[in-house]
């Protein structure tokens, strides 16, 4: 696109919206470029980011949004949807082309229905704003990814993610309720608030995932619940992952649903809790909550089971430990510096296989040439099996050959668990790092998205590049 | 189409799948025209069914599903699946044109994984089967419709369907792992067993509530539950409907899940109650299930809720006698036969609304000529609302008139839940009888519906008249 170009576009859009809500300026188009994904900081870090948009535009309203895909689509430009920016996926890479919509002005709780349970809020709004502004009323949206105070609740949908309380509240398709949409051809869909219908097919569903690429979620409703009358928190050391793996299958198969439910390895048990971890070697982490005559049941049962399948009790101070800590990360920046690549990889897999895929994906993620560790810890877990979370350094043989290295390690996590039967996302999304094995995943899944894909966005325009395949 | 172009589709059917696969009797023909809708059994009853399929085809194998597919496509003939045939919205009724696909010789157990908690089905297996092998084995399903012994696995699938212990097992959405399904160009999607996964949007959901309009339903992958340890019945009294609906919203709001939580107004409590019904007036049936400890705190806590609402205590023995009866319903024959028309509509709406809904569907079908009565019950709870499933019986001013009659009944309670902001089908489904309100309910909906048909299905071949309105 020719400077002459870009500027009467700007220009046009700035008539559109109004000036002040249409930045073109350096600092907004270079924090309007990328998510979090570890190359996209790798490259920022070494000022090899390719593109920058066109520009960064910030509706109010529905009804902005609405204008602003109408001109995207009238004059045949990208549009890339815009939350918190942290993603880790790769799925926000505008090109030089592509507006960028930042829904975060886009902010309100515009409604609490504290008898039919719900919160209907604006897709722009702070994960933790909404958590602070619920808790102050006595509720909570029950969902607490790590990200919840650099993620929007439109970024929680779009992405398909999962809270840290996942096991009793659900992951973000079963709490949300109800949402609008603004489609590539600048309708409006906006689901029914209800409890559960017969309906042809849950539309909610196209949207949970689409990762922007079928239209931007600008509303959001969310089952909200009642803070809890009782929490308790127990830990149990195990002797391996494959016992403590095993202790939460048994919990889960008889019906109980830890909201926190989190098993270390003897890495991440080091790493994580040094304090606990002499003489333990992986960790289990359990907080159960609801009633008081629940909580205090599932505990038992809980201990039961763990004592039963060889775990130890450690008590409460390693979850204490933990809520504290939860969302503490160190900064891809602080490895970069060092010269190393380093990242997570969430996957999940059924019961009989997830053993398997946390010893294979270990295994071939160690044997990538400069690899220093990989690590692993499942987190939310269901009755037909558990995801496990990777993380992993590794030390690039020379430095031009980082991203090489990067890629190797997530090849191998990918292969390894696609060999053994596991989903290679459980709740970061595809972006662009899982791309190459989409199809290995979705099969003719990906036939069928793509067809949705061209019969909603016909030209392509809605993120392009991200989540389907070439 | 000419008899000679039928002769010749039959035949060259039979050399496809094989003679022994392939009817054009006239009884093979009677029994595939239609579902069980009420306007079905009338016009049966009165020899007024319209056409009679071009033939029905039993497949065996997803492969010979496949084959049927492409000669339909090759042929532009329309297709219909069929299930157990016990719909109730008028879903199946193909033209005589139509190749009626049945699903019932597919009908084996394939896989029962007893570590992940999965059976792994063919789709033409019938409910009550799959579960008697299930039970045997030790588990449960946690899926019983009314229909369990006249319904397939795959019609759950394709109607979106809820069963009578929905409250702790889920609905079919949340019981399904796994699907195949032969797609209208003959393609086959298997989605993934896995618990959970972010890859894109969950593509079991668009078949969810599809009617056969998206694809042939041939494997699903339902989750299995162990036998629950524990099982408590209890059952109160209230007042009125809008008393025991604020009980089971308070039970719901705490976070406890009995399996079954059904509230009889008062002239469906005289109806299916009457040893009980002696100076009750709505009667609230409870089940719990799980570990002990867990049903004995949640009969305590329901007991404590309901006590707490003005609810009296009648013991366990309403539920045994419910346990015993829950599936014999009167024919719609025996209605006919006496110059009535019947039928059930079930509705759904969240909390705030959900006994204005009560009130105004009653009121509103009482008001139209000829009703005789209207009564309902909630079935279906969540945090969020409630459905309430009602019933009616007319007597038509004059018997030509009975069709108008019907639908005049119908119409009232549409428009009456729509007007209240609930949804117009909690669980039976579209088919044709809500054809006419599926605008209403969805809005911009229909419009997405309708691209993603045309998408998976461009000439329109998959069970054309059901779901979509024109």
């Amino acid at each position: 696109m020719q400077p002459a170009d870009r500027e009467q576009h700007r220009r046009a859009l700035a008539q559109v919206l109004g000036e002040s809500q249409v930045r073109w300026d350096e600092e907004s188009l270079r924090t309007h470029q990328r998510d979090t994904w570890f190359l996209h900081v790798w490259r920022a870090c070494h000022q090899r980011l390719a593109d920058e948009p066109l520009c960064v535009v910030w509706p109010r309203s529905t009804g902005e949004v609405r204008s602003v895909v109408r001109y995207a689509a009238d004059h045949r430009l990208p549009l890339v949807p815009f939350g918190g920016g942290s993603g880790v996926c790769g799925a926000i890479a505008p090109t030089a082309s592509a507006i960028v919509l930042d829904l975060r002005r886009m902010n309100h709780l515009l409604e609490l229905n504290e008898t039919a349970l719900y919160a209907r809020v604006q897709a722009g709004k702070m994960g933790n704003e909404l958590e602070g502004e619920l808790n102050a009323a006595g509720y909570s949206a029950g969902h607490f990814p790590q990200s919840i105070a650099l993620s929007t609740v439109g970024g929680w949908v779009a992405t398909r993610a999962a809270g840290q309380y996942s096991t009793r509240y659900g992951n973000i398709e079963d709490i949300l309720l109800a949402l609008e949409v603004v489609l590539p051809n600048g309708s409006v869909l906006r689901t029914k608030t209800v409890p559960r219908a017969a309906t042809g097919p849950d539309l909610r569903q196209l949207f949970l995932g689409a990762e922007g690429t079928l239209g931007v979620v600008t509303e959001v409703t969310l089952k909200i619940f009642p803070r809890p009358e009782s929490t308790l928190l127990q830990s149990f050391s195990f002797a391996d992952m494959a016992t403590g793996l095993e202790a939460i299958r048994r919990i889960l198969r008889a019906g109980w649903r830890p909201a926190v439910v989190r098993l270390y390895d003897a890495v991440e048990t080091v790493r994580h809790f040094p304090a606990a971890s002499a003489g333990t070697n992986c960790l289990l982490l359990v907080v159960s909550e609801g009633p008081g005559a629940y909580t205090v049941a599932e505990a038992a049962a809980v201990a039961g089971v763990c004592a039963g399948a060889g775990g130890e009790a450690h008590g409460p101070t390693p979850v204490e430990h933990w809520l504290r800590e939860r969302n503490n990360v160190p900064s891809f920046e602080s490895f970069i510096e060092r010269g190393l690549v380093v990242d997570t990889i969430e996957v999940a897999a059924t019961w009989d296989r997830i053993a398997t895929v946390y010893h294979e994906v270990v295994a071939a993620v160690q044997a990538v040439p400069g690899a220093l560790v990989a690590s692993g810890h499942s987190s939310h877990s269901y009755a037909q099996g558990t995801n496990l979370y990777f993380s992993f350094a590794a030390r690039p043989p020379a430095p031009e050959r980082a991203e090489e290295t990067y890629l190797e390690c997530w090849r191998a996590a990918m292969e390894a668990t696609l060999r053994a039967g596991g989903s290679i996302a459980h709740h970061h999304g595809i972006g662009r790092v899982r791309r190459p094995w989409l199809r290995a995943e979705l099969g003719e899944g990906v036939e069928v998205l793509r067809a949705i894909k061209h019969a909603l966005d016909p030209s392509g325009l809605f993120n392009p590049g991200t989540l389907l395949p070439d």
